[in-house]
């Protein structure tokens, strides 16, 4: 599959109704519960795909339009969705997703575009070099990475009541790499 | 978190809609593309949910109240559902599985399992002596389990094109740990 950004939309205008689906007025055993001491919970992982929203993948492309490789992307703040959620339900957070996403999606159709754009360079302030084909792709993928960790981070809460059948499992055997 | 069965039935009620939400209409590049040789698709994973909804979760509880460990779970057929789903379209098979995995639930509320009933124990062909709670607790994390499975499948589409961004990926390094 090379990258087509229509393919991209598909899956990034997708997402807030797929974690909608799976986490609304489910029980708060599932949904405030992490992995352990540091990790994230399946709410908090929606206030981080908020956050990243808003403030990593269309400022990220701006600046690729605007600067090219010449000046480099602000630093992406892994945690910097934690002041943001304070005293938000997770409902609340949902329906904000959804508003954020096509708010963001709106702003990626009105940069038009072209596929030549999509070669253009910029420059991460850890990675050196991308394109804005790889940025863009990345966000569709950061998506998937994010609904990885929440099916991950809720099996890991029936980890000792499968009992055997743990064997079984694969997302009881997946250690997270990195998130 | 313990087993609650209404946690358990929470989550199996979703999930449907979950995949639903995610893969209808999107387009074939993610739901028709595996990890490689003898790997499941997306659309095949759904099936597997279908045909596993029908021939191992209540027929297993069912045997376990009508025989406890007397007579083993028949095996399940991890390719059971090929024949099932030839010629059936996505949409078809998210639709058949909302409509399954109501009919399931329906079934499990008929048995009126009391907390009694869920220490009661079957046998399982090759992981031996397993009770009730275990068996329909895995019922959920089995829905969980090809859900990251699902994430996991469709990122690896994009694993070239995100370029140096599939360092930050979590997903782009599970291996799979064989489901």
């Amino acid at each position: 599959m090379g990258h087509k950004l229509d393919d991209t939309i598909a899956l990034l205008s997708r997402t807030p109704a797929t974690f909608d689906a799976l986490l609304r007025n489910l029980p708060e055993g599932w949904t405030q519960s992490n992995e352990g001491d540091g990790t994230f919970t399946a709410y908090e992982v929606v206030g981080h795909l908020i956050y990243a929203d808003r403030e990593d993948w269309i400022p990220r492309a701006r600046r690729i339009l605007e600067h090219g490789e010449a000046k480099a992307f602000d630093p992406f703040d892994r945690r910097g969705h934690v002041k943001q959620i304070a005293a938000k339900s997770l409902p609340q957070l949902l329906d904000e997703f959804r508003q954020v996403r096509d708010e963001a999606l709106d702003q990626l159709r009105g940069l038009n575009l072209r596929a030549q754009d999509m070669e253009r360079r910029g420059r991460h302030p850890a990675l050196g070099t991308v394109t804005m084909s790889e940025l863009l792709a990345t966000w569709a993928a950061h998506d998937l990475t994010h609904l990885h960790q929440v099916s991950r981070i809720m099996a890991h809460q029936y980890r000792e009541v499968v009992g055997p059948f743990a064997e079984y499992l694969g997302v009881m055997k997946c250690g997270g790499h990195g998130g």
